[in-house]
């Protein structure tokens, strides 16, 4: 059996072009891009066009503002870790969004710890968070804002531009988590006035556990890995040529197909989605309905858990997930789900697919008629029904009450 | 032109076996270790051997003791900043040795702003730091011990099993640099009682840019990376998984195959270092003489800048370095040379092999033929001859005493 894979944010195929370009740093072209001997010279030019292609497809300036990290997770903390160090001593205050993965919501908790202030912004019910509640939070002590520029539970595209610009205008750093975003949707640092922004590989095609960290000129940053020139001295360590390189030729990729794509993948989440709400009672789409990342489709579906729906589609052939696989394994109400206002009882029903340009409509259609089967058998089994909810509602309202 | 990697350190070509292994993980068996669903299946469970043949490299007593890392400097700095967090309440003092790689010297000139106090050993002559030392600097507040079991510059093994009882017996972690050393010589971390231990997969042929951290189980440390639950929470990211693949191949073989290659690297290296001193006047080892990494051989060529014989070298085919590639690029006076009493005069004409086993014995019968001419020809052309820096020193002396 075929297996479809509707998890493309937990892994990708890889282009064949990206790994064609990486073969022969795997076995001829020996050398570190940092030798400056002959070794070197193949590495470090391939390098450096790696770079410029990450430059590319978010529209940075210059190609040095591109950093290589070893993961998004990566990026994340360096960006925020990096940046409060850094500025410490103007201020301690940070802005952040509360629909964050856990690279991004983690270090700032860890900061809080360390002295650190960080204000949790809201976020509507469909998971966008308000530009004027950034601004009015901006004291003099504030250094960084950090919003997601999607989530990849919900799928939401937040309003990066308008955040960028309050930013700019007020002075403080604005870091954008893009790993769910870049090389699917159209991204331009300068235009959206962002100072830092983390990518990944995988997300475009490129090889798993690569990442980018873009860090606009002129600000700085304290590294985490210390001890080597390279990267500017931002990220000491040896590369992971082979990755670059592929996550190079992703990227250049990526944007030359950008549009194509995306239309590709509106298409397939507008079926899926449409398919989904129409065939499945009791079920909702979480996060925007068209305001979303082009292949992101994400729902709760009432009465069920949807561990147990995912299990079922796997048995299938079908993989999806229920939020951030980083974190799937902890059986947890997702905080993001909660950030947004979704009633715990029906978090527990959350699925999240993540389609790629490797899905076919055939695929959704097969999907769409195994997801009702599942629904439906499992809702048959569940000891949960709509009156036993209601019930459990009323009399934990009597008791809250008591 | 054949180029000769005498430069193996900065990179190595990467085993057949284990470029094999990793191809599946760059097409076909896209997947991410922690999906739930079936694509996370093979992942997982070549993840996991990779981690067993890492575990038995260095005789770890559980496969879980290694956490996989992006390279060796993040090792260090993991292990560093991962235990002085952990542990600062119980004090702030760390031992370490004064010919450590920028990997773990750097992060340690942080903590030190950070209020930590770091003891820096002595080295002697030859860079053998003195466990009596160690022993007599520890004392209530000593959280940290840190030694590299062998500089990448100088190549002497350091007492490391001397050093791992003495702190084993005071209650105190100890954490070893083994980059260099891994996959190389014998190490077994439950015999040297060190508590973190450090690797690089480059080192013993597998891909650049992958790495690998020993905590032996009961240590605590807090991660650099946080947010997913990848690495048991201490390291979180998406894993590079062709890269730990390739790595855990290429332990698993270095492991069969240590002592061979090991033979095989002793008799290139003895021959390269009698040939050189034979061949080259005014020129000395630096590091022991035999108790030394087995394919590394350390110089100071007299009256040349190191830099100028490597360049000439290149131009032979042949790659070589003058120190740590990590930090080649600044042409400053090794610290690691300073440490071992090296007069700074000589140590701009350092120079450093590291063989491998795709090296020949005809190489180096090249090399040492090459070497005469480039020294010979260098030396006609430098300024400098031996009366010059007496006159020099002399003059200096004078100075001083004015």
């Amino acid at each position: 059996m075929k297996q479809i894979n509707f998890d493309h944010l937990a892994a990708s195929q890889i282009l064949p072009e990206a790994k064609e370009a990486m073969l022969p740093f795997l076995s001829e072209d020996i050398g570190n891009p940092l030798s400056k001997h002959s070794f070197g010279n193949k590495p470090r030019k391939a390098l450096e066009e790696s770079r410029a292609y990450l430059a590319g497809l978010i529209n940075a300036s210059l190609p040095e503002e591109i950093i290589f990290t070893s993961c998004g997770s990566e990026s994340n903390n360096l960006a925020l870790k990096g940046i409060a160090q850094a500025y410490a001593k103007k201020g301690k205050h940070i802005i952040a969004s509360p629909i964050e993965h856990p690279s991004v919501s983690h270090p700032l908790k860890s900061l809080e710890k360390q002295g650190y202030k960080i204000s949790w912004l809201k976020a509507d019910g469909k998971g966008n968070v308000d530009p004027q509640e950034v601004s009015s939070l901006i004291g003099e002590d504030a250094i960084l804002i950090t919003v997601t520029s999607a989530s990849n539970e919900i799928g939401t595209l937040e309003p990066i531009k308008e955040i960028g610009k309050i930013a700019r205008e007020k002075g403080v750093i604005f870091h954008t988590d893009s790993i769910a975003c870049a090389g699917q949707v159209p991204l331009d640092a300068k235009e959206l006035n962002v100072d830092l922004l983390s990518m990944a590989g995988n997300v475009f095609y490129g090889p798993l556990g690569t990442g980018a960290l873009y860090v606009r000129k002129g600000v700085r940053i304290i590294p985490l890995i210390e001890g080597g020139i390279q990267e500017r001295g931002l990220r000491a360590g040896t590369h992971n040529l082979a990755g670059i390189i592929g996550m190079g030729i992703a990227a250049k990729i990526a944007q030359e197909k950008l549009s194509e794509r995306r239309e590709y993948l509106l298409n397939l989440r507008e079926k899926l989605i449409a398919g989904t709400l129409e065939k499945i009672p009791d079920c909702f789409l979480t996060g925007e309905k068209t305001n979303r990342l082009p292949g992101h489709a994400s729902f709760c579906i009432k009465y069920i858990e949807g561990e147990s729906i995912l299990l079922h589609l796997n048995m299938l052939g079908i993989a999806a997930t229920s939020g951030s696989t980083c974190s799937s394994e902890a059986l947890k109400v997702s905080s993001v789900l909660e950030a947004i206002g979704v009633d715990p009882i029906w978090a527990q029903g959350s699925t999240v697919f993540s389609l790629g340009i490797d899905n076919t409509s055939e695929q959704v259609e097969l999907f769409l008629r195994e997801l009702s089967g599942v629904v439906e058998k499992l809702r048959m089994m569940s000891p949960l029904s709509a009156a036993d909810i209601e019930q459990f509602r009323t009399m934990k309202h009597h008791h809250e009450h008591e």
